[in-house]
């Protein structure tokens, strides 16, 4: 591996990680098809179809720190794909160590076979990567929506005010759609198999060893072994894809909400802030919302880059013309600003900086309007829900437009306190006194219940 | 339901079905919120929120004929969604029976619990009906697979002949993916969950209740309960929206093979006819395949739906503003085009024409090239990968440029009749001798291994 | 024209106007086709191609409300598309009135004439009731750009205060962008031309007479002649396309910023107040901004509906087989959507609420950070901007935490008080004193210098 | 500039080009910036806003080479864009040679000034870079069209044969869309503009100077002077990434048909040959058509691209959060696989091998069915178009099922005979009296009409 993997070092560090850069630098790529070849000689050895003798020679060469990789990029120009020059420039290799075990170099094996293979690989690493800090993100929110159940604050619908929830609902509910996401991830991670076809996808260059060969070589990889050969059928690989699609929704939601929050006219939470973190050049006393900003620039790129991935699937026949190369760099580049927006939601809310005050003293900015729904419910018990509806919204654009608190307005409404008396209507005017399920839902979440 | 339930009746016949047109027709929309409603009803009189009285002029109200689409969607473009004008007219018919009930019509809910679950109750019904369409279409591809095993034909990658390969293997291949996107669509049917809420997400006008109400009434509507109300997360849709993507995308590599097969040049396989299909409105002797323009359309309308359904997730706070609308046309739009397209493969694969004889011809058209590598594998025994793709290569060019038969070219060679007799050459130029595992690979996808 | 155009009539009223779905409906999309064929009939007599005493049969027919969609749609779905039955039922019409002139119904054209063809004049038409709405859109912010010249508000930058602007200016930005959106509407309906090739786009049909008939064709229809047709080269209709992606974005700013400045904790402008307009189901003092929703929302899914446009550009040969299936719907629904934006945006803008008083008192709630540039300019005039940037970051930090003004902290630092005097504070603390060319800038956006 | 300037040495010579990946590499885009930075220094020292004295450091200091892309990222990383420690590690490398100078390093701008204008910059350089190889392709496909005005060969609609056309018609297809494509760039090139406004749009920092500044910076940088700033208004960037789609789309459309027609059993034209390209791995006898690979893939990529640059333009206030960041690497991405695509056909096309020998013999791969319009013409004279249309229908059907040539069938029709004598019947089969108005059409194209 190289010493720093970023392929773009300007931009790379804000929008990825350098775990993430690494296992698609085009070194890692390289490696992930030598070992899909180491792996191949090993397996075929064991079945019988090369000598045994050929693997150690073939191992040792299947090492990408031996090659050029501007030499094989240029030879790639030209061939149309990475494995052929790869192909032979590894043959050149094991054959300047060992001439006959050159002869058994990607025997039986096609371009896209060693391709595949070693994206296949990549992107298990990958997975498992982009897990751990899902895992750091999950147990950030599960701890925040536990120690904020009893923070009130205002729920907000189309942006404006609605009612009263708790902090620790809406960290449970970040919460509960990442956990769905990592279920998809791992399904779509057992879904991530072998590919081992050969020229035609029928393993005809091995004869009747075919399925032994490809066998040996799942278990040597440790990879599922598909029912067949995908060359054409590129869902396993679209549907990671997807789901780290749906996963840029979900912590684009989170960044928004953040990035909300944090408005000067919010101010309810804030990113964590550090030296040299969101400063503006001009302007000292800017704290700019960074995190926010990379999960929501994954949450504007990726849905596109899914949606190429996934009108690249219409592949020709035995192998796709186009619509497989677009998928060498397009789901790379997904895989790596996912992994970015990822680590910067667990930063960020690892970090996150709560003002349960502010919370609360925002909850009063309607002045008791934000209750009118709990006002309208407890009347609806004695007058019908739409006749409270009615009731309640008359009084609500009154307080409005005479800029007085919502209850002073109903406590001039014989209607009103003839149902409820005054103690009635201080639990009702209590944010925290409205919430609900809400301890109930973070309970589930948490898997408390 | 409408007689006919076309909203475009020009163009949906082509590119959806008629289950699927009616089940998102905007009538079956609204029913879809009406069933949310009477379920609401009846679960809140079980737990006894609601009197027990309540329930049948609300259940009878819910009825999707009582109402005027075009009131509605008057007052629905102020109001920005059709559950607020739908409860409107739902308590106006309610209060015409008894004006007891209408008091409860939507107690305790929001208009998104209205909308999302009848979404949901579409959506399951959709995944229903698509999923008959997959299951003929797999039915027939597993005949095929079945039948075909001993029909040798062209592979091709990236549009050229390759290696021999079988119809049954190619067969087998389409099935192994759509048997995953079943996989993936029974997955996301199973998170398509209650919508359930109130307002903020709560519950909180249900006061104690809120958590029983939703059991029961996700008992009434035979849907998970999820752990929390999910109106800012749409992950749950919006992953069925991806699976169909990639069903899209599986069916239009179907189309692209079949109309590729179909060509003039090619003809190895032909759409069915039928009286007034595919013809030319100028030109008497077409016969244009139809059903693979269908599928090769959904698969370039579904992608961009999908991408734009992901970028819709980016939801604020409590409810979205935009995010949440834009699914509203586009998730049925979705769901319509790919049950077209299913429907379409269904009939095309079910009626196909396989050309056998011209399949076989095909394969001679490059003078045996075809069998290039069936030839350097044997050689390659001898003389090593490399050293036997260089003599094949040499002998390929030749044959090519003077026009003659590969194996002509060869039998001059004295490195390949000294390590291949005639009868050698014989099991080398047959294509159904190099087809490798392909009756293993067969085998495997239909489930007999 | 049917009485309600409403392809959706739930939904189209609040996403699309009237007269854009009736320019879509389907009776409209095969009037289109209908005025090709009458206009080839016309043009095609004058040049002598077929009898004068043919064209008014011909043209009587071409009535769309003389035809039945359903048994069209039906037909379509067999033909795989809508000119094949539209053809064969026209000649049917016209051999009821006159035998002779059936026999010259659709002479020497395609059914991808006649759709193409009907398709620009439905855009053309379109293109004209979008610019209307465009041009009173811009009428209305040239108003607001001149009216609040002097209304000072918060510029804001990633979501954080920055510096003092004005609104006037913020209208003009807007305004400034729509302006070159309609420059790109025009030039791209320039490009929407004539298609007429017939069957392989070399109007062979019509014997020495194809350009003669072409021109002729051309004037009927007052539409530009292109070099050649077009069938497979779809860039003039997906510019279109992409124009429209263009102002969705646009208008996607404007909704975005209006929904913004719309929250309660911000509360400087809103969307006009109507009966029935915005309101909630359950929380009677909501005011919803449905306007902003319907913004945001096609700027959601215009870029999506793009880009499979886009993809759909493959065509291939001389008539592609999916790619241009695949615009029949995805165009129109496009237009649509773009047109119920611009119909919102032109309406929220027109009746605009702004509070200038909120917009002052939001610039007061950093206690003067906002200003904290100005005071960095001045003293950078005689410290070199770093060293400035750093005492007033340093200022700025101390202010922020211990609650301060930061006039008050600047005028305890000697370096300050030493190089501005109070009234120079004064005027550094004045929010209008420090909004540079924000007048100039209106003025050039307004056509004024 | 580095040596290598691929961001991706393993696949960015196969997808983009030297010169596109030099003018997107990190080093390019700090060079954009400081161009930006030393043209201001000059500008404002032309104005007076800055002492003279400090341009000649300023821009010593404005060289890319001097500075460590890596400490750069890193700090950008945490500042959220590239500007701020841009800016910082300019003001100190000025500061080394000239402590006054440094003072007025990025004087009254912001970061996204130096950001967009440097942008602006390096995609004005690229569009000439990209208009040289569509000059080329363009020359290419002119001569193409001249010199096979009468190679016929089959026009071919939905894949199937339908009428005769000629190659040059077909290269003056491509030639006319991508004409059209160049008008584009030019236009949307004359839109990108200066970007200058300062922290908030206004460019008070500059006080009174503030126009004069930004039109003397405009004329330092040649670059056209926006009415007013358009930092949150990304139409400008945004209609080039939408130019580059529809020529992607365009480009797509040549390689969709150039992989046709090289298809084994096509076989009309084919990518030039070259040691090392479009080899297989293991089937030496392959020929893969690489270029059209490219073409397809870009037009696969493009649009999702697109669809992301479209969707990221909705930007909160003076300064959006996540859409800016999302362009920062989608746009060079998509100009620079533009530019290969581009590159890649300008080569195919200026060596493509054309076999007009093979063209001709598939047209007979019908037995004359292609001509089948051609006799329904000419026989339509006789008895109107849709008689014509069943006679020639019904012959064709039973020319198929027979399989003889359909001139056989239909002169056993006595009403053909009666109409047409054998040499009208020999000029009706001849295909090059069937193309109509081809030569015309090219004419117009090559603007000799």
């Amino acid at each position: 591996m190289d010493d720093v993997a970023w392929g773009d070092p300007l931009l790379d560090p804000l929008f990825t990680t350098a775990p993430a850069a690494g296992l698609f630098a085009p070194r890692a790529r390289l490696q992930g098809m030598l070992d899909f070849e180491a792996a191949l000689a090993r397996a075929e050895a064991a079945v019988g179809v090369i000598p045994a003798a050929a693997v150690a020679a073939i191992g040792k060469a299947c090492n990408a720190s031996l090659y050029d990789l501007n030499a094989l990029g240029g030879e790639a120009a030209l061939a149309g794909n990475t494995a052929i020059p790869m192909v032979k420039h590894l043959t050149r290799k094991v054959k300047e160590a060992d001439e006959e075990a050159a002869r058994y170099v990607h025997w039986g094996a096609t371009s896209q076979d060693a391709m595949d293979t070693g994206l296949v690989l990549q992107l298990r690493a990958f997975v498992q990567v982009l897990d751990a800090d899902l895992e750091r993100l999950c147990g950030s929110l599960a701890d925040l929506a536990d120690r904020h159940r009893a923070t009130p604050m205002v729920a907000r619908t189309w942006l404006q005010h609605a009612l009263p929830t708790t902090f620790g609902l809406k960290a449970a509910g970040w919460l509960d759609a990442l956990t769905r996401d990592r279920e998809r991830l791992a399904a779509a991670k057992g879904r991530l198999a072998l590919q081992f076809g050969g020229a035609a996808g029928t393993l005809a260059a091995l004869g009747d060893c075919g399925m032994a060969v490809a066998e040996a070589l799942a278990k040597e990889l440790d990879l599922p072994l598909p029912a067949l050969p995908w060359h054409a059928s590129r869902d396993r690989v679209v549907e990671l894809a997807t789901v780290l699609g749906l996963l840029a929704g979900t912590l684009g939601t989170l960044g928004r909400d953040l990035s909300l929050m944090m408005q000067v006219e919010v101010g309810e939470a804030f990113e964590p802030a550090a030296p040299g973190r969101g400063g503006s050049s001009t302007m000292p006393h800017k704290r700019n919302p960074v995190a926010s900003a990379v999960l929501l620039s994954a949450a504007v790129r990726a849905p596109a880059l899914v949606g190429g991935l996934l009108a690249g699937m219409v592949q020709e026949h035995e192998r796709g013309l186009g619509g497989w190369h677009a998928e060498w760099q397009a789901l790379p580049d997904l895989c790596q600003l996912v992994a970015g927006a990822t680590h910067h939601a667990a930063d960020a809310v690892g970090g996150l900086e709560i003002d349960a005050e502010r919370m609360r003293r925002n909850l009063d900015l309607t002045q008791g309007l934000i209750m009118a729904e709990a006002v309208t419910m407890a009347l609806g018990d004695r007058m019908g829900r739409m006749a409270a509806h009615s009731l309640v919204a008359e009084a609500s654009r009154r307080a409005a437009s005479e800029r007085r608190p919502l209850r002073a307005v109903l406590e001039e409404d014989k209607r009103v306190t003839e149902a409820l008396d005054s103690s009635a209507l201080d639990r009702l005017f209590d944010p925290l006194g409205y919430v609900g399920a809400a301890d109930a839902f973070i309970d589930r979440v948490l898997g408390r219940k």
